[in-house]
């Protein structure tokens, strides 16, 4: 059996040990072998697709990105569709597809399977948004990174007395400013899943400044403060006369100012936290998951994707994964706000 | 009621987190007062105390190490035992007792909460081998720290064609050899749990030679070879006239040159694995137990101890977490071996 | 004789180290006594000062930012001036000043020692443009910060094919874009010293896209397209209503993206580049200044700073670092357009 | 002109920058060609060539090791000689020589230059003794991982009141010992250099544990404590039946933790020093050596190589280079002595 395998949507730290996995178990466990789909759906409509004998993968889990290429591209677009990709999957002689993507590339996936084709997943999601994983991989090196980074923000803070404002991925789940923010001592963590207003953010900034702190706030890229109807507006034109968006830091960071008086610094982490060598913990959940995905296809279990619960790597239908974000639940928030309310 | 925390045996990336997320919850959510003992049990035994106002721990969670010391005391040797404490409990105006340790310092605590007195536990093991906890903090740091270590040894075993074994910690379990050998890509992972014969580490490094690879052991110190009825016997004496032991690295890299004809080194990588900065998510893990530590005491919920399950942290009794040493699964070194067997 | 010192200006990693050196050489080979003044030239002018004996210096050279806070007050501002200055120094019992700062701190320590005040300068400056030293502490490690990141973009850019512009510090001088460009393989370095056409880099840019990469730009903030007249104008108000400048890298993306037709992604990486645990060379730099500085004092050589020469630490004239700006040479940069043009 | 390129010797984070530094300006500014000779010498005299397009050296700055492998094999024996040497390359259609590699690489292209060969020749030696030059690379990145270990073992001796001594490289030179060592703080550092006797040493550690520190001691691999004739004797048999050598810092713990009385911990960080991904600093030097190689082969200074002088790079002899070892003077060990004696 022939599997060709993508990966579809932002990269992800891991990205390639999932790959390792699944070909490294298929072809010596399983018998199986490996093509790639280059830049995700992309590669799937237009097939264009690579072997993926073993030497292709040696060494890469510990490179991040991915070596097949990503794109956005949506596989029921333009030249798409459940039948188009069924022949060329037959033109390319290949009988199954790993897909390894977010919440859009497990709903084509699910609708593709509905459709008969032969299809498992891998869930992937920096933000560690998906409810059908304790854990996404990608999502402790984010976190990880985010936090060093962080720890760097903290001393220029201390130095000059001033209020630092990082910003961190989670566009509708904070997963991440939740976890750098604890890992790094935050005196206030803004998460979307929480419409703080203003004023009680100015009101943990000051009283960790009446403690002698540099206070640090870590807010998600999706923090809409209360009051506010939408994440943040255009901020007019830029020196080339083009729109522009700012992040939330860099609007809150004069707003806290004005309101505290205490000069205020805001840093936008960015796309650093996404990119580059993947933490020990991702490697060895991204290449089990990877590994479990083998599995799944040799037991001819389509229709589902590998999931983390405990320390076990489980198989789960497609279903389970879509249209519930796992946002942070209010006793974790709670869990937070003891450490800096 | 005035709450007194201690931090037993070896060191363990995430200590001052737990001692920090103790505090701060205890003193603002709890209304508790903290007291530290001096170097574990023996600040217990001797009465040796220091204050832990708000003040104390602050930005301690990035900090390696434990700021209140640590020692390898028996608090039933010398002037110890249940009494002893008890009337040392009293005299410095201690109500109970926060017991941050490894098994010896649970069942140590578990006997004392047997004789009356007030303790709740946080268990603690680089080596992540207490079977009631999914994992424990300083873990993930660990391997972490010995997959980077690793990871720059293959470039060398690379370069000059050599096998390379790399030695960490794990005496009685393979954890951190399975999760540092698998992120690092090893052709040969060595563990307690599985006593394989040195034939076949050295067709393992013979295949993956054959396959155009600088093979790479990753060894856990309490790997025994088959055959063998002792982890590592004495290496003679030193140039000082001392008896010494090597590491079981040192045994193994000489032995399998000899048998395969390829040069090959070995690092034992040591101290370094427990020191040091935390990672992320070591800091978030210790910050949680040490913050559920104090609701056991808010609670009342002495004889239990703080424990990982999934992502909850939930609380069990001491009994729970004794006489069973959590080792690596069948099915978890199988999956290992795939990737290189 | 009683020393103290000041940081002031920028935080920059190594400034503890500075401090330990100086009060460590000071006290047990010059047998000095040390104080500190708070927050840089604020401290002096207002008698704000604390003790530094030998334990206040102990395990700080690894740590970021500076024990003593910083500022930046004109000590000829307000109530400074080099009368005032004195009556203070007089009063806290105060010999003499070793004084840790940019240009303008030393502008202010020569028009001070003109005055007849003693003090020596030990030179500061995260972005390596002082012409009177070889190197200054704290870039090293801005350098290598910068290019780990870098590292950690490029992954991104290779996935998704896109451009990624990277901008880092350097307001005068692009000594940072520079090193972190040469050493993360940048297709394209653009410093403030060197006026390149936006025509030039899209050639750059889509060059390297011919031949298979990723393109890479890293880009000093101070950078100025040719034709332009100032590094970059206001980008009109933010959601709260205050105007605000945009970074150089991001105007430039969705210029570059517009002109090449390239996804393009821009990255300011800012504040954590000066924050933080300097590294090993500027944790050895900075104390080696601070040692000198002490011997500075203990000859008498007021009035001059120390400085790096070679592997040599060496005093030189205050006037030698005033003035002149250490830009990159055009020899230095075509070396670099070796590397990309 | 088709020039090939070998490393020599140990491997040394930065050779990958050299050889892409040496390629890239090479072809495109001066229209060479380059082969390189696979595992150094070996390469040459067996004519074992592989040709290096600019697209073979893409990237591979920031890779550790040498992607065209390296050994100790002496170009003089067996099979070599200058005849055999020019004849393979005859053979071959070399027409020069890039020489990467330390004393005994720099000694044989000498010799080989001599006898009319063109060859260059670059400067590699972690141990940064090689006079000929301020720096060498990879010293920069081998001081830096071992000050982050030792800054790693430091929270262990502190948490468990011990001493800890930590063995760096360092056969018959100093550097890494003195650089790592004041950068981490070090009680106590032990170099080939200097002498020192062990009562002196149980001195610094005795006085440091007087003072409250957990002492720490980095000892160079060739310190030769006062009074003994060699750097350290052989440790007796293994388990395996076989003679193994201990490093100094496994001597010398027993010994101080017997003498001084308190706990005393080996920490030999080994292979770790030299493989991996170099840092910026030794990514940058490497690049500007590499290019001025490709430089000094078009301008026809055959005979010569390449060295770091201040912040330029230079070409010289190779007889600057040859039988003058760079050792720590004595104004630099007085100079670190400051701080811990």
């Amino acid at each position: 059996m022939r599997i060709g395998i993508l990966t579809s949507g932002g990269d992800c730290p891991g990205l390639n040990a999932v790959i390792r996995g699944a070909v490294l178990k298929g072809i010596t466990v399983h018998g199986l072998e490996f093509a790639g789909f280059r830049d995700g759906w992309r590669g799937v409509v237009e097939g264009d697709v690579v072997d993926l004998p073993r030497t292709s993968v040696r060494g890469i889990s510990k490179q991040g990105g991915t070596i097949l290429g990503t794109s956005r591209t949506n596989p029921f677009g333009g030249n798409g569709g459940a039948e188009a990709i069924r022949s060329q999957l037959e033109r390319r002689g290949i009988d199954g597809i790993i897909a390894i993507g977010g919440e859009g590339t497990l709903a084509a996936a699910h609708r593709l399977s509905g459709a008969g084709l032969k299809i498992v997943g891998v869930p992937k999601t920096v933000d560690n948004d998906l409810d059908a994983t304790d854990y996404t991989f990608g999502f402790d090196t984010a976190v990880q990174i985010a936090t060093e980074a962080i720890d760097r923000l903290r001393t220029t803070g201390e130095s000059h007395h001033r209020v630092m404002v990082a910003e961190v991925m989670g566009r509708h789940a904070g997963w991440i400013a939740l976890h750098a923010g604890m890992a790094a001592g935050a005196h206030a963590i803004l998460i979307p899943e929480q419409q703080v207003s203003l004023d009680q953010v100015t009101e943990w900034v000051t009283d960790a400044h009446k403690r002698g702190r540099a206070p640090l706030v870590v807010v998600a890229e999706g923090f809409i403060p209360e009051g506010q109807d939408a994440p943040h507006s255009a901020l007019g034109l830029d020196a080339f006369g083009r729109p522009r968006l700012g992040g939330i830091a860099e609007q809150l960071a004069p707003e806290l100012e004005a309101r505290t008086g205490f000069e205020t610094r805001a840093t936008v982490l960015g796309h650093i936290q996404r990119g580059g060598v993947p933490s020990a913990f991702d490697r060895v959940l991204a290449t089990r998951l990877g590994m479990a995905a083998a599995d799944s296809v040799a037991a001819g279990s389509w229709g589902t994707m590998v999931s983390l619960r405990g320390t076990d790597v489980v198989h789960v239908d497609f279903q389970r994964a879509l249209g519930r974000l796992k946002t942070v639940p209010q006793h974790r928030y709670d869990e937070a706000l003891t450490l800096f309310g």
